[in-house]
Formats: C-alpha cells, sequence, structure tokens
C-alpha cells in the first residue's frame, strides 16, 4: 500500500496542479466537520483517572519548540518540532492499519530507505490526522519534510512527520511552514510538558514517563511523551508516542528493542478495539549521555536499560487508558493457565473489549458471567470446568462454578474502587497476558455519538 | 469440552448427595443477582424498530403450551413445551462458545446419537440459563429430560431442551417438572404467539415469522419463533430459536438446510459481538403436509422450501437485532469487491462492531472517516486508494478520498432515517458479505451497566 518517492519534481508539480480542484473541494467540504468535531472538546473534564505530569530534566542532545499552527480555532499551542544531533539514531512502529496516512506512510518508508541512521528532526501536529487523503496528503507531507529540512539543514528523508486529528481532511501544510522560523529561534532542551500539551486532541491531561538507567556504570535518562485517549477516537487518529534517551544505541538495535517492548505495553492496551490510521510510536537515541555505544540489543550492559525502558513504555500506554474516553475505572486484566502465550492474548484482549464485560464495570457489578461469556468467545481452548475468576482478592468462579467463598457484599465494595484487576485462569496451560482497559460508560457515547447534537 | 453421559445411577446419585451442600450455596449466592437483573427490565418500552407478530397458522403434527414455572417472580409464562409426532426429524445448530451451557451439551449430545431420527418433545424456559453450573447444572437437564420423556411417553434422548436467562444460576428443576401435567392437558395446534411470548427475557416484543413453500405441488408451511434483544446480553443468555415445518426431510438433509443457510442469517446479525453460551437453533420437519419425503437437501423439489427457509431465518434472525438493546437504528452493512467472501465477511464484521461507528448512528452522523477505520482494523486486504463508502444513495468516499460530491446536507436527512445502509467497496476483488446491526445508545449502556443503580 505504500507509495513510490516521486521521480522528478515536474511531474509532481503537474500533478499538483491537476488536483487542484479536487484538493480545495477536499478542503472546504471537510472544514464543517473539523469545525464540528472541535466544538466542545475543549471544554473536557479531567480523567478521574490522571496522573501528574512527572519531573523531566532534557534529554541531552535533543532541543525542541512549540507553537501555534492554528489547526484549531482556539488559543492552543499544535506543532511541536524536534531538533536531533549528528548521530542520533531512530526506530519505530506503526499501526498496521490497512489504511495507514499520509505521514505514516512517510516515515515506515523513510526509516526503511534510511536505516534509522541519519534522522535530523521530528514535526508533530495535532488537529489533523492527513489520513484517507490520498495523493494531495502525501504531497503535504512531502512540503513539510522539505521546508524543514531547508531550515535543519538536513535531507527531507531525515525529516520524521506526524499527524493526530480528523481523518479525511487535508493537512495544510502552509500552516506548519509559515511557523517554522519563528519555531527556530525558539529551540530549548526543556519543555516536555509544552510539547506533551501540543501534540494532545482529545485527551484530557498531558502524558509523560521519565525514567533512569545504569549503561556500564555511566547514568543515561529516557524521557517521552505520548497523546491518545485510549486507542480509539479515530476520527481524532489517534495515538503518538515519542521516547528519546541520550543513550548511544545503534539504530537496528534500537528497533529491535521497541518492536521486543511494543507487544506488552502499546499493544497490551484497549479502549474500544477500534484501532487509528495514525498510531505512531518513535524512540530516538542521542548518544551524548557518555555511555558506550551498543549495537545488539541483547547486550548484557543494557539489561537495566531495556527494564527502564519497558517501564517508561508501560507508564505512557497505561495513561492512554486512564484517559480512555467516559473512562471511570481503570482495569488490569489477567489471564493465567493458557494453552500458548498468543492464546492468552486473545483471551486477555476480548475480555478487555467486550462490551457486556465494560458496562457490568461501569455498573460496579462483578459480572463473572459476563466474563466467562468473554473467555468463552474468544475460540480458544479453555477448560470449562477448570474455569476460575477473581476481582482483586475475591474468588467469583472457581473450577466452572460459582464460588463456595462468594460474597456479594465483599464484591460490591471491591467494585467501588477506580482501579481493578480481574484474574482469569483458563485451566489448560502456564501461558499467561495481561491487558489494561477501561470501563464503558454513558459519557463515551455521549464524547462520540452525542458530538453533534 | 462434552460430558461423557452417566454410566451407572447409583453413581449420580452419590454424587448428587456429595454435591448438594455446593448446590444449596450457589442457588442461595446466585438468587439475589437473579432477582436484581429483574427488577425493571419488565417494564422496557418496546424497541421503536419492533414489527407486528405474523399470522402463524399451526404446522401440522406439532402441539404446544405455556405455563409459568415461576422463574420470574411476576405474572408470565416462562415455560413451552413441544411435542412432536412419531417420525419427526431435528436438525440443529448451537453456540461454538467455548463455555456452552448444559442444555447446549445435552442437545448436542442426543442429537448427535439419536441422529435427530426420533425427537418427541422440547423443553424450553426463560429466566435460568443453566450455564456455567457445571455437574449440577447437567444433573438438572438430565432430570428435566427424564420427566418430560415419562409424561410423553418416550426416550429422555429424545427430548430436547433449551433454556435462557441469568448465566451462573442452577436450573431449579423441580420448577418444571412440577408443571409437566398441567401442561400436557392444554397442548394445542395453536399457540405461536404465546410460545414466542413465553421464551422472551428482555425481549421487547415477540418474534415469529411465516411462509408456505411448495414442494412437488404441495404447500407446506415452515413457521418459527425466536427470541433474544440481540445476540447479546449473555448473562441473559440468550438467542434461542425454534423453526418448524410440516415438509417432510430427513435429519441429515435438515442438518445441512439449517448449516447452509445459518451463515447469512443469524450469524450475519451482531448487536455488539457478545456471543452468548446457549445460542441455539432448532429446525423441525414433523412430515405431515403430505408432500413426498425428501433426502438430500440439494433436491430440486427443495428449491422453493430453501428460498422460503432461508426468508424465515433472515426474517427471524434480523428482529433480533430490531431488538438489540437501547437500538434505534436497523442498519445493513455491504461490504462489495472483497478478496473472498470470507475477507468481505471480516470486513463487514468489524465495521458492525466497531463501537466508534455505532455510537456515530446513534448520533445520526455520516461520520465516514470511522467506516474507513474500522475497514482497515479488520487486517484483511484493501486498496486503499480504490477504497469507497456510500450511506444508502450518498457517497460519502470515492477511490480513496471524500466523494467530490459529498453533501453534509443530503447525509445529514439521510442520516435521520430509522433503516439505514451502507455500502463499501474495498477495491480487491469480487467478493460480498452483507450483516446488519443497530446503533450503540446511551440507553445501552444504561440496560447493560446501570441495572443495579
Amino acid at each position: 500500500m505504500s507509495r513510490k518517492p516521486t521521480s522528478a519534481d515536474a511531474v509532481g508539480k503537474t500533478l499538483e496542479r491537476a488536483l487542484d480542484p479536487l484538493t480545495s473541494a477536499l478542503k472546504r467540504a471537510t472544514v464543517k466537520r473539523a469545525q464540528a468535531d472541535k466544538i466542545d472538546k475543549t471544554a473536557m473534564p479531567v480523567s478521574p483517572l490522571a496522573v501528574p505530569f512527572p519531573r523531566m530534566p532534557p534529554i541531552p542532545g535533543l532541543v525542541m519548540a512549540t507553537g501555534r499552527a492554528g489547526f484549531y480555532k482556539h488559543e492552543r499551542d499544535d506543532l511541536l518540532v524536534i531538533s536531533f544531533p549528528e548521530g542520533a539514531s531512530c526506530a519505530g512502529v506503526f499501526t498496521r492499519h490497512a489504511v495507514g496516512s499520509a505521514p505514516v506512510d512517510w516515515c515506515k518508508r523513510h526509516l526503511e530507505a534510511t536505516k534509522g541512521e541519519s534522522v535530523k528532526a521530528l514535526v508533530i501536529n495535532a488537529g489533523c490526522a492527513n489520513s484517507f487523503t490520498g495523493r494531495p496528503g502525501a504531497d503535504a507531507v512531502r512540503r513539510v519534510a522539505s521546508a524543514v529540512g531547508k531550515r535543519f539543514d538536513c535531507r527531507q528523508r531525515d525529516v520524521m512527520v506526524a499527524s493526530t486529528g480528523v481523518i479525511g481532511v487535508l493537512l495544510d501544510d502552509a500552516k506548519i511552514t509559515a511557523r517554522l522560523p519563528e519555531l527556530e529561534t525558539r529551540l530549548t532542551a526543556d519543555g516536555w510538558g509544552g510539547a506533551a500539551r501540543a501534540i494532545m486532541t482529545t485527551d484530557t491531561f498531558p502524558k509523560g514517563a521519565y525514567a533512569e538507567a545504569d549503561i556500564d556504570g555511566v547514568t543515561v535518562r529516557i524521557g517521552g511523551i505520548c497523546k491518545g485517549s485510549g486507542m480509539i477516537a479515530p476520527d481524532m487518529a489517534t495515538m503518538l508516542a515519542l521516547v528519546a534517551t541520550d543513550a548511544a544505541i545503534a539504530p537496528a538495535a534500537l528497533q529491535n528493542l521497541v518492536n521486543l517492548y511494543t507487544r506488552n505495553t502499546f499493544n497490551a492496551v484497549t479502549v474500544d478495539g477500534d484501532r487509528s490510521t495514525n498510531d505512531t510510536l518513535l524512540l530516538f537515541a542521542t548518544g551524548q549521555s557518555g555511555a558506550p555505544g551498543i549495537s545488539r540489543a541483547g547486550d548484557r550492559r543494557l539489561a537495566d536499560f531495556r527494564d527502564k525502558l519497558e517501564q517508561v513504555l508501560l507508564n505512557l500506554a497505561q495513561q492512554l487508558v486512564r484517559d480512555g474516553e467516559g473512562a471511570r475505572k481503570f482495569i488490569k486484566i489477567t489471564v493465567n493457565g493458557a494453552e500458548t502465550a498468543a492464546s492468552a492474548r486473545r483471551i486477555a484482549r476480548t475480555v478487555a473489549e467486550s462490551p457486556l464485560v465494560k458496562t457490568a464495570f461501569a455498573g460496579e457489578d462483578a459480572n463473572w458471567g459476563r466474563i466467562v461469556m468473554a473467555v468463552g468467545r474468544a475460540d480458544e481452548p479453555v477448560d470449562r470446568d477448570s474455569l476460575s475468576v477473581k476481582f482483586g482478592p475475591h474468588w467469583a468462579a472457581q473450577d466452572g462454578l460459582i464460588s463456595a467463598t462468594y460474597s456479594e457484599a465483599k464484591m460490591s465494595a471491591y467494585m467501588k474502587k477506580s482501579e481493578l484487576e480481574v484474574s482469569i485462569d483458563v485451566g489448560m496451560g502456564r501461558a499467561t497476558s495481561t491487558m489494561w482497559t477501561c470501563d464503558l460508560t454513558k459519557r463515551y457515547v455521549e464524547i462520540n455519538g452525542d458530538y453533534r447534537s
């Protein structure tokens, strides 16, 4: 589905002219929706499950600036530019969505071409996802990368681009490129909080995570921000995460690490199972810490770094669930006793995405019947007569029957908590998996169904 | 997962005694839930998408009676008994759920053993699903079948049993068996409306369908009833359908027909994707019409019968969606241009079950961005740059872009209808599939999340 690079600028220009009427129609037709969608989302109350933004020191080698490109009508920053030093590494994972956006196409193609060895800049805008915008959308991304490349003295392929916002609206790249001169004068090492706010769409709080790790006796920093009000809300297409470290790690190793840890972090959270066209996780290593350069993900000197990286990714991923649209409960679902890890994951995901399970949580009901239903419909091997379900420390069902120690009073008290755990044993083997999800409330339907009325 | 028949009654009795304390605990512990769940569901307003119960004449050879077993506190029939004549055929399809209920186990095992050649009676109760009730639940089914067999002078294996209602509550079989003598005196050929009402749980209207077909110049009757407020609501576990004809069709042919037509009828509707532990569709042929006996599903004389049977099944299946919890819109999703039929089905199902698509319908928003998102996350082959989406007669997107003829005013007017159609072309091939679904409203969350407050 990826496009070949334009072979000649002349062809590109001819095409642009030919597409001009369509491009204008596209802008006109969608501007109304873009505005409608933005109306009261700015006034959303902060999620009751929010966590405070952490103290985040600079990552040596990395400078950033935010500004207002004007994708929103109201006063807010919606543009983030980051500059990386010579020799920085880059790796990324992207949506597997069959209808990937123009910026996702761009990053995938150029990360492959450059092997992540020459990244110099990253541009992120909020308010327009530039997804499902065809050839004009791809051209807009190229023009952004080209303008940034000229400003930052690098090739356009060394510029990563990410967009988040409404689907089907063409990116007005002039809004971005017009701000570049000003942003260039304001680059600073210390701006994580503002950066996290600049990339928010329906998020109700900015999301960041930070950790320090030891590599061969040298302390390195790992800092990350992300946005997304769940997996969810893909007409506000959706999850973006950016993690940077001053460790010196070769791109291939960095790519292995991000592949390895995405599974149990960003791929282990769900709000409504609706995956986005724009999901992007980028990992950068500036190499400025003074720690030795590392070329293999399995290098023993990375042991502590690997742990801390996973912690940062999990922390960020969990904040997406904490900001899930309408969420009032933060729920950890653990499946034990599955035949294989893949089976455990599919069962956990089916439970975590079941509307009936999620509405029961909203109703503070320890409805183990619905958990059993969701386990069964995952189409995975399950021993019905060994099946057990526990809410926190309380058994609901054991060995295929309601638990003999089931206490309605204890369950009701437990279900009032805002952070809940469900453990399920399916009695087949030893494989296990954990997913994080939130409840499904009337507020979710309001946010996603009533926004026009 | 199916259980072996008890080898000796003595062993069974010993086990029953041993399990007695657990059985009582199970009854006590769950009685509260059963009552809580039933409270205001009786007062639910009839779905705005309801259709009237059809005129349904008797099916020659079949007599039935309904009564009050008392699974509900309020006055209503919750028990249906049907008697079939000598030589009737039976076929069925059942939930593929890994945690099938005790009555599903029973029917599957005995249909296999008898090859569907000797069915004599069917008992259905509402108000208790007898699902996830382990060995005591299986024993309860056996006692029901045994009592019915004594009354109707047949083996217990010739009695089909179906239950629907709360999960995890053991069936109190005495409530059923105590009513058998009375029901026996009231057997009548003309009771479809009452029968459809007796098997309702959260349904807001009784569901029936009827057609006549021609077999070799003889008119035969096909009548069916079903219950289910969607696929859905499995702690009111869930879909039961019973279709009977006076045609003379051998059990193997009957089984082939029901397998063939389930795919595009009962398996082509969804409310929330949450499949039940108790889903059961039974098809009976009494052979009393005088039409010639047919032994092969492909027999040319069955051509009209096959069409009419499919119509009856589709009509019943669609009524489940029309009674979907909280539904205000009845939506037909058609996927064209897929690589294979299986691929088309998976794409259609993903769209039909996407919470974001369903909430957009609730908001009367022709949100094609969400349709595109759902298509893309089905993980099926899709040509992004050929993708088109149409709402009724109005194009929203064509060839991977918003349609040049997109009109917000026309779309808004169309979306106010209560019956909607979405056509999607994924530009890969010629395969097609249709699914029916409903919107996701705040009322759904209320029904499934607020029932305790």
